[in-house]
């Protein structure tokens, strides 16, 4: 098939001739008008015409009579019209997922300021990626090309557990790293491997809901858990019965920002093991830590084997590359990996090829540590100038990540949905932090996103903040 | 952090004091030798000493006292001793997840005959695809490497919609065609929105084991549906109770390679009406019909939109690129875009941008038409070669597809299971019919897949099933 004139025309006349019989404008053994004629008549070639009875010829649909011409085959039952009365209808667990969020509605549309948890697009590495991407599309065995583990491939996993072991201290061999599509995947895996449909996962709230969609989707109950300024509040557990497994993000909680503290990590380690849990880490942004080596995963606690750690390279390179990786505990392995193998086979393999190579060359490393400075430098740019916003809204600086909140000094009954759709009005998105939440807040809050903006797209921002609130006292 | 020997030294200190005062052996409140001690005890520089001190002091380790050392924190509770007793159990669907098979147990080692659905990977168009790939990543505006639509990048999108349309008779708009990881996903989605747990779905028995290892681990039951030389039969289904749904390869069933007549359709289609069922169509590897134009999809006849249509890049490029697409009836388009997000957010951005210029471009179209005429030759010299092995195994050639199969002249009891095994060890992959099948089948056959190999591969694979076969009589 190319894409010609002819071809359409002949698809045209195959679709109307089609439509004809089945819809019984045509009967059952009526006999079709000349080739000839029928060219004449639509106002094209007669080839065309000539190669759609053909097809329709072979399909079944009409018979050739030797000498006395073309047939609407005999016996062709007659379908009923086209209608959407008859269509079919979704699962209970279809219509669970269409009305089951994976991230909040964004009100502003484009790339505006403060979008959070975006990387700076215009310094991405891209050349140098896709130098990188057309050397293995020679350099590998044609063999590469075929169906490859579900775990991924190889040497991209080792590159990870290299990685994970020295930068995160993540306790594990390589054939505990899966590589997934980035980290929803993972949430997803998980949801279905660790998790029957009814059981309840306790989560961060406010939360990511990311993970809370992959779990709702997949039948599960959430309970909404309790973030103080030392992350998670493992006592509230406690009290809380019929929960199998928790999801936190201990490194940089999202949204808020905090970091789980020591004694918090080692509770709920233990927590986990005397009630029979799984904990989930998310370990979504933690090498953007702007003082000191970034702090070590919670999995290199854990001595029993009930941490699933997730990880993906949306951060750290970019979101639509779509790489992640989950380490899971050596008896979780072969479910993980069939889970992966049923729900998507494995990750494409010349992406992964490349990413191998690109850690092993060190670019990956150089590459985020220049985002590194370049995030710490936009951060204190915003709490520069949220100074002089000063009585309106507190910034806290924070010693990670790629957003901080921005607190209303007089907190609003709707958790800052009016104000954030004004924002919206004049291009600005502003992320109330009630959006992330299950349970009403004490405090209005929004997320201010600073890593994907240069500092004057961060200074127009908060200037645009700035008429937003006054305008809104 | 880099890979020197420098950040070995320092993770494997950090990992051993970690370890050290989580497992109690040193208690809290111990003061710490100097580090000028433990630097020589260990025989490390002081410096590695110190990185890792320092960093045990950020995380809350240690506490470093002025004037009298550093010392474990007080107030850690100690962890349990490693062991896997206390390891997390799965869920009971990660158990059944754990023990689904998506493909056959192959019993042969490396890329040998007569492995069935393989492209011929030494013909793949990769250098072209590798020059595509690194011009997206100039090309593409840096927008495009965030979070992309669910649904796919658009302009692959369209390309295959266009392409589906005019080649394969599909009826449908742009937005009706999803973009997803390959067909096992697409057989994840339809379980998942269309059906619930405990639901039964008709599949063709002998059938395509993703599909049916899909549906399994959604908590689906499958219905063994029977087929013939005219495709699936469905008379049966009139007799059959509470199936919600079907499974259908119509255009060259897998694996017996038959074509679904249009009687059949159409009456497939009428009783998917009356019965309220489902129909999922999967046209795996419709583009290599030899003879002919490839016969259109039996989406075409749907007037209902009750069929959902999956299709794979995996045959017609390579399975480790790891695209496919859904055709969704309007109805169900948001439910699937949905739960395409929640599982994977979308497919990757490179790969879809180049598949889709390598579509536009034409390249795409005249590698399916070079490997449909390479592969219509490799079918008939494994025709004639199968002449010679008369009296043992009757191979019928085919108008479609990527493998033929042999079927014994004489049946063995065990489905052909220890043959395979024989044939295994000296490095001949054949792949019995019944390990697709979950009914006993009248007749033993074997899959003798002719794609992937040349034509020198095949007849020494050839050679090697006479030897089986003659050994065995």
């Amino acid at each position: 098939m190319t894409n010609t004139r002819d071809a359409f025309i002949y698809r045209e006349i195959y679709n109307r001739l089609r439509s004809g019989i089945l819809t019984g404008q045509m009967k059952s053994g009526e006999r079709l008008p000349s080739t000839r004629t029928l060219a004449a008549r639509i106002g094209v070639s007669r080839n065309s015409v000539l190669a759609a009875m053909d097809q329709l010829t072979s399909e079944g649909f009409l018979e050739s009579r030797a000498g006395s011409g073309t047939f609407v085959s005999e016996s062709l039952t007659r379908l009923t019209p086209t209608t959407s009365r008859l269509a079919g209808k979704l699962s209970r667990r279809g219509k669970l997922i269409e009305t089951t969020a994976v991230s909040r509605q964004r009100l502003a549309t484009g790339f505006v300021p403060f979008t959070p948890g975006l990387p700076d697009l215009n310094r991405l590495p891209m050349a140098q990626f896709g130098r990188i991407l057309s050397r293995q599309t020679r350099l590998l065995s044609p063999e590469a090309f075929s169906y490859g583990q579900a775990g991924g491939w190889q040497p991209l996993r080792e590159a990870v557990a290299l990685y994970l072991r020295m930068a995160r201290g993540v306790v594990c061999d390589t054939d505990q790293v899966l590589i997934v599509s980035g980290s929803q995947a993972c949430l997803d895996l998980c949801a279905r491997v660790l998790f029957d449909p009814g059981d309840t996962i306790g989560t961060e709230d406010p939360g990511y809901l990311g993970a809370r969609g992959a779990f709702l989707s997949a039948g599960l109950r959430i309970a909404p858990l309790q973030v103080d300024e030392d992350g998670l509040v493992v006592s509230q557990l406690r009290r809380q019965r019929g929960i199998r497994g928790i999801y936190v993000t201990p490194s940089h909680q999202f949204p808020l920002g905090v970091t789980m503290s020591l004694a918090r990590r080692l509770e709920l380690v233990q927590l986990a093991e005397r009630q029979n849990l799984w904990i989930i880490e998310d370990d979504y942004d933690s090498e953007y830590r702007f003082h000191g080596k970034p702090l070590s995963a919670l999995q290199g606690l854990d001595r029993t084997g009930r941490v699933i750690y997730t990880g993906t390279f949306s951060k750290v390179l970019f979101p639509g590359l779509r790489i992640g990786y989950i380490v899971v505990p050596r008896n979780a392995v072969a479910a993980f990996a069939q889970c992966h193998a049923l729900a998507a086979r494995h990750a494409p393999i010349l992406e992964q090829a490349a990413l191998a190579e690109f850690m092993k060359s060190g670019g990956f490393y150089r590459h985020v540590r220049q985002m590194r400075s370049l995030y710490k430098e936009r951060q204190s740019i915003l709490v520069d100038e949220s100074r002089k916003l000063k009585g309106l809204i507190d910034v806290s600086p924070c010693e990670a990540g790629m957003q901080l909140v921005g607190w209303l000094t007089k907190s609003t009954r709707d958790g800052g949905k009016l104000l954030s759709a004004k924002a919206a009005q004049i291009g600005l998105d502003l992320a109330p932090v009630s959006d992330y939440a299950l349970k009403p807040q004490d405090r209005t809050g929004f997320l201010l996103g600073y890593s994907g903006f240069g500092s004057a797209e961060i200074k127009r921002g908060m200037g645009l903040l700035e008429r937003v609130l006054k305008d809104n006292r």
